[in-house]
């Protein structure tokens, strides 16, 4: 062709879990391996009364070009949330994004020269990745245990760019850090100047009691925040947030402006309308009921069929379990063969940034119901121990 | 601060148009500086019908997340309607983006390397100076006349990676392309190898016949393509669309991916149920009615207060007069006594890659009704007369 590419298109590549969600939405499918919420857990009936409203209160505001910064009343409401967790953030460090993962690029548009370094967990949000990578950066990973990153691991990411750090149920471990542990990352990163982006996108959806602060909350001006609607309102809004330091918000504005001018005003403004009135306080308990559920029929099937054939840690939060099976077993290999026995996950070797793992896999507990999801767990055990003989 | 910026961030800059917007929202202001279509033209009921039928038929996968493509049907549309403008495209060529603004970064992105070489008009639509500049080309202004960039002139674009061009009622010159020059500016792009990026937000708002047909239907796989719903529905749903080669199409849509996951599912699915039963072509002419009786408001003031003061061509579509004053007045200098006096524009140099123009200046036509039109272009008369004692 004709064209000349840019050279970090070489490092931008098809989605690995894109591709699998493709091939798993043939019907009768139990899907395990999408990160989708569950539909029963749409506020359809507040999104109707909502939408309603403000196309006929504010029809004309709504439908027209807007401010780059956000919708002031939402950013107002993040603010005033993000208070309520202990990070002290005014609405003019508020940027609405489209969805988080439109946080993560405009970070990475902002932060991240070729060559520079950005330390992340190991493994790490796949989304993180695919959005910092076409930056051209190097990736370093810091080594971790059960509670998240070890403190003294972070020598390894000194000089980088900043420390991506996914606290809450991390996607895809599931993994939530520890207070102490949390206490001592922000210290350890404060020494070394290593400056945080913390992504937040499951939070609020813990099963038993809330998780510990926000690192963000102790980090002062050396953190960025991102959070989303996507999980306690719904995905197809697009809507998420970034808390940027004074000194960098002008910067992440302005990438905003160049990147989509401002995030849809319509959805901003019936977001707004659903949650005011104090709406997600009664929602989202019933999101962590359906979840918690969940998360106990996959563990009741998984210790039923997959004990003694893989490892793994009950979230506490979240929408995710992480599998560790028998060295020597490809998660990748086993794929087609679990398509094809009905179900499917996502083999864990693609969230590492240096890739390795193949022994690993990430299931959702989120999408599918609880019969559902005992069912594609001895899908999946068949399978497993097929390759485990 | 701790925090290392990227070298592209000092590409970003604040956008003069959204800081002087800012400014003017001051009520009592006689904006004709935005490009803000008509409120009055927003299809209101048509969006609350369809916004009815999406939440009650497909509420969950309205709200769910979606395809990183777009939604298929809308995609399909898109196809049709290029085609009968004599693109041939189809739906799988077709990539909904969040507004035609995030098309341009994302071309942006797939196609500039640092140092590498983009020609634009001179002057061209400041939002895609914007999209590109953070990945640091070098811009090339290749020279026109009334008629367009000029066949002859694409020699010093040679070597670049595309050539961006709005060939319909161009923001900010108004300017249409004739038939003759867009067949001789594909006819040499062709020969030079240099690729075109065409940029269609205004095609529909013709007024008295519609515009010569697109450079994409003649150049096939040498240009891609952008569309937008903002002109002819409304900016704050940021619907857009890209049509690009098929050895291009995955690049953009990994870009895609990696930027937002995905355009709101729900405002697509809306916009496809306003538009699949042809509504576009009864309400498309009333925007057309509207903009002309606005356009000729604009042209009649302009004639009745700055004949000798200025001088400008009344454009055949679109949205914007573009004026020329003496030789020695700055428009930039000028724009503060404008406002103090009650009224906005858009100064003219900031459209320049290479700046410079001082003397010129940008009106739009469709955001205030005739009779404010009047009264600002007096105003705006007031103030250059003095200047230009």
């Amino acid at each position: 062709m004709t064209w000349t590419l840019a050279r970090r298109a070489e490092r931008l590549n098809p989605s690995t879990i894109r591709e699998i969600l493709k091939i798993t939405e043939k019907p009768g499918i139990i899907s395990l391996a999408g990160g989708l919420p569950s539909a029963d857990a749409f506020p359809v009936a507040a999104m109707r009364e909502a939408t309603e409203r403000v196309l006929r209160d504010t029809p004309r505001e709504a439908l027209q070009y807007a401010a780059s910064e956000g919708f002031a009343p939402l950013r107002e409401w993040v603010a005033a949330e993000m208070s309520s967790q202990g990070v002290a953030a005014e609405a003019d460090q508020v940027l609405i994004t489209t969805g988080s993962q439109q946080g993560l690029d405009l970070v990475g548009k902002v932060l991240i020269d070729p060559g520079s370094t950005v330390a992340v967990e190991s493994p790490t949000y796949l989304g993180a990745l695919q959005a910092f990578a076409p930056y051209e950066p190097n990736f370093v990973a810091v080594e971790g245990d059960a509670e998240g990153p070890l403190p003294e691991a972070l020598a390894a990411a000194e000089g980088a760019r900043f420390l991506y750090l996914l606290p809450n149920y991390q996607n895809p471990t599931g993994r939530c850090l520890s207070a102490a542990r949390r206490k001592a990352l922000a210290a350890r990163a404060a020494q070394l100047g290593l400056p945080l982006v913390e992504d937040n996108p499951y939070g609020d959806l813990w099963f038993d009691e809330p998780p510990p602060p926000p690192l963000s909350a102790t980090a002062g001006d050396q953190a960025v925040y991102l959070g989303s609607f996507s999980k306690v309102l719904a995905p197809g809004l697009r809507l998420g947030y970034v808390i940027a330091p004074r000194a960098m918000y002008p910067k992440l504005l302005q990438a905003k402006q160049a990147a989509d001018l401002h995030t849809p005003g319509f959805n901003q403004r019936v977001v707004h309308e659903v949650i005011k009135g104090g709406f997600l306080r009664q929602h989202v308990p019933t999101i962590r009921a359906r979840y918690k559920a969940q998360r106990d029929a996959m563990r009741a099937a998984l210790e039923q069929h997959l004990t003694g054939f893989a490892r793994w840690n009950a979230p506490v939060g979240g929408m995710f379990f992480w599998l560790e099976l028998q060295a020597g077993i490809d998660a990748t290999a086993l794929l087609p063969k679990a398509v094809e026995a009905g179900m499917a996950f996502v083999p864990g070797s693609t969230f590492f940034p240096q890739g390795g793992h193949e022994n690993t896999l990430r299931l959702s507990f989120v999408t599918v119901p609880p019969e559902r999801i005992a069912e594609g767990v001895a899908m999946l055990a068949r399978v497993v121990k097929e390759a485990s003989r």
